[in-house]
């Protein structure tokens, strides 16, 4: 339980860590309350629905979530920026707390496409690959569109890869992403 | 409500249906059993736990699932023979109930890598390497391993991304695993 910060703050850490790590179907309003250590009553004074509180809870999350991916403005070669991305899914896949993108997981565990949660999911997936479409252009990629999707299916089957088989990916991930960036031109 | 099969098919199929469609964790055994028009007691009689459920229901479907992805073999050339796989995956992601890759859905749904169905997931998935790799060994590859781990981060990203934004492929999955066919030097 988080201590000395405000009942939202606490019920969205919880809500994040606990979707998260069981998901978004497997963690009930209660188990929500308890490891936040706030009552069932203030929850729902806070957020009108559990479906609410994914979604808040996401949007919260997901930020920090994004960046912590993407490398430094140390690194300005575009290339390297791009493959820093896929070192550093491999370093948490290989985490035994890793359960996959906690984007995709969400919108996974949802099925539900239209759920305010899964569409703020959406938006954080895109906004990768918008990142990677940036990069990709400005590294002179033929199809800097085109590269980004292909660099966020690299992404998110990798992160899959490291939950079916519950191992590191071993490079895979960056060995795949390196030979889509010189198929596109990418030195 | 399949009728005129056994009480133990029946449930098979509603588990593999349900399972599929709104995830392992949020169907509970009372919707199944009545989805296959079987009673709780008799269930227990023939599945010790859910969880036996779970994994038999996957070892059922699982052959079949795997093999709608596979050409049939009239078709001998090894690259194409690989691509058709993708275009199989273009088209059912294309669908207004595809749900994402019925195996990682699963080990994603239990969270738990050690739970029989997980495993039976994770070898249904590894089979699909397995045939890329013979395939990709046909057709010259320079490492067929390599290629056939490559070209299954392809296909569970193409899925994850057609799960997250509600659209078809328009063609991804195909694109991206020619250009790794490509760079291994598959013709």
């Amino acid at each position: 339980m988080a201590t000395g910060t405000r009942p939202r703050d606490r019920l969205l850490a919880a809500a994040a860590d606990l979707f998260y790590r069981d998901g978004v179907t497997a963690t009930g309003v209660e188990r929500l309350c308890t490891a936040a250590g706030v009552s069932k009553r203030s929850m729902y004074q806070l957020f009108a629905t559990k479906d609410e509180l994914v979604k808040e809870a996401l949007v919260a999350v997901g930020p920090e979530t994004h960046r912590s991916f993407l490398p430094d403005d140390a690194e300005s070669r575009p290339r390297e920026r791009i493959l820093h991305v896929f070192r550093a899914l491999e370093e948490v896949a290989g985490e035994a707390q890793f359960t996959g993108c906690r984007f995709v997981n969400t919108a996974s565990d949802l099925r539900d496409p239209a759920h305010p949660a899964a569409l703020v999911a959406r938006d954080f997936k895109q906004q990768l690959t918008d990142w990677f479409a940036t990069e990709a252009g400005a590294a002179g990629a033929a199809d800097p569109g085109l590269l980004a999707r292909q660099l966020t299916v690299v992404f998110d089957g990798s992160a899959a890869r490291a939950v079916m088989h519950d191992t590191g990916l071993d490079g895979l991930s960056v060995t795949t992403a390196a030979a889509l960036l010189d198929a596109a031109g990418v030195a």
